[in-house]
């Protein structure tokens, strides 16, 4: 058995967890991923061996990661959120497919979804991503600037609502801010924004915003913002992206 | 208790159920959603009041919601995948918002996330969500196709993966080609194509396909399609889009 599970863990909460990617921690002897997170699995990983590599180690993480499983330990690689959206199971397919080992050939992998911030901050905010809509991350380490650019003025010409991951981390703070002045030239500055950060976990916050006010101080690196499109509405602690059933609800 | 839990069950295995929403379900009195989704819970329905209105009634299913929990009932309306995708959480606030009945002021909604379709399709085939993306539901009962040829447009033009959800029904065929073909204007023919269908469920398909050979004939009511932007790949039975590590990555 060489097995190597790639698991998005959820936000948080072990009420996000789901069955499969709590059967794969449990069936793991190793863990590789951030302290922070996996501190979060509580007791689901006593006894298990914590490999905890800094951030910005990420190839090194997923290197290890296949390198224990062609040993024969079984090992899951654990993402907050969905491992698929924003984070290390990209990078693993990326080794297999451009820098192969001979012993990785033996790795069984399976990847575990999981919820993504987005999903979470949606929910408590009631139906923001009820219609078309785009996950762009902020982070231009790997990426370049003008590539986000290029992604951003797109979701303003088609009106998606946009989910920001990595609005901004301890290096990088003016992305947000450009993002925010792009998709002004194409939805009002009343446009509903949402701010969530560290949710379903024991800080968690959700706030409002109005797209024209939206600032740098609104967030940090535990923070995923959705813009809403030119349907979005705000109501009270609600809101949501109708679909287009306005026609069919009954005339008052 | 004037309780309304609006759910995602995810894509129908019980491993993806998440533990919030197995708990909304068992703690409901009575629940609302598609008989096929129901069934799907298994024996978490037993002895539950199952209110199952056709399809088209979306309307009507999400006015019962509120009553059935306006009147004291716990009530869970059940959504596959994310309540809040192309789902009926963002009808219920629609309705509060526009139509509000004096009634439903005592209501306390929750919703509860789940994985949606997209992420289950991308894990089974590796990673091909692992950039920036969009979700583009292929419907144009509710929205007009000129909206949606212009957000295939502007994912085009930003080179975003693009999930589609709902690329064919019964009485709708020509949709998936169309977006086809304007996607051909900014990505190659090879691009790689996923689609799943019905997966996590007792006949579950993933198949390949590339963006120029993608057919009418490959998808029906119960598929999902993902289509890979510029950068993805696909070797072996996995698909990936890259980050940008590819710089990081040792020089072989």
């Amino acid at each position: 058995m060489h097995k190597l599970y790639i698991v998005g863990m959820g936000p948080g909460a072990a009420e996000y967890l789901t069955p499969a990617a709590h059967k794969a921690v449990a069936d793991s002897e190793e863990l590789i991923g951030y302290g922070l997170y996996l501190d979060l699995l509580g007791e689901l990983t006593t006894g298990k061996r914590r490999h905890e590599l800094p951030l910005g180690a990420e190839v090194e993480r997923a290197q290890l990661a296949l390198e224990r499983a062609a040993a024969g330990i079984t090992t899951a690689l654990v993402s907050s959120g969905d491992a698929g959206i924003f984070a290390m199971a990209t990078l693993v397919f990326e080794l297999l497919d451009k820098q192969p080992r001979p012993q990785w050939r033996e790795v069984e992998i399976e990847v575990v979804p999981g919820v993504s911030a987005m999903q979470v901050a949606a929910a408590r905010a009631g139906a923001p991503l009820g219609h078309d809509f785009c996950a762009i991350s902020l982070s231009n380490l790997l990426t370049p600037w003008e590539t986000i650019e290029t992604r951003i003025t797109a979701a303003g010409q088609g009106d998606f609502v946009v989910a920001f991951y990595n609005p901004r981390s301890q290096r990088r703070d003016w992305q947000l801010e450009r993002a925010r002045d792009i998709l002004l030239e194409y939805r009002p500055a009343e446009t509903p924004v949402i701010i969530g950060r560290n949710l379903s976990r024991a800080d968690e916050a959700l706030g409002y915003t109005q797209l024209g006010a939206l600032s740098r101080d609104d967030v940090d690196m535990l923070s995923l913002v959705i813009i809403g499109n030119r349907e979005t509405r705000q109501f009270g602690r609600w809101a949501y992206t109708p679909r287009g059933y306005e026609k069919h609800l009954e005339t008052p």
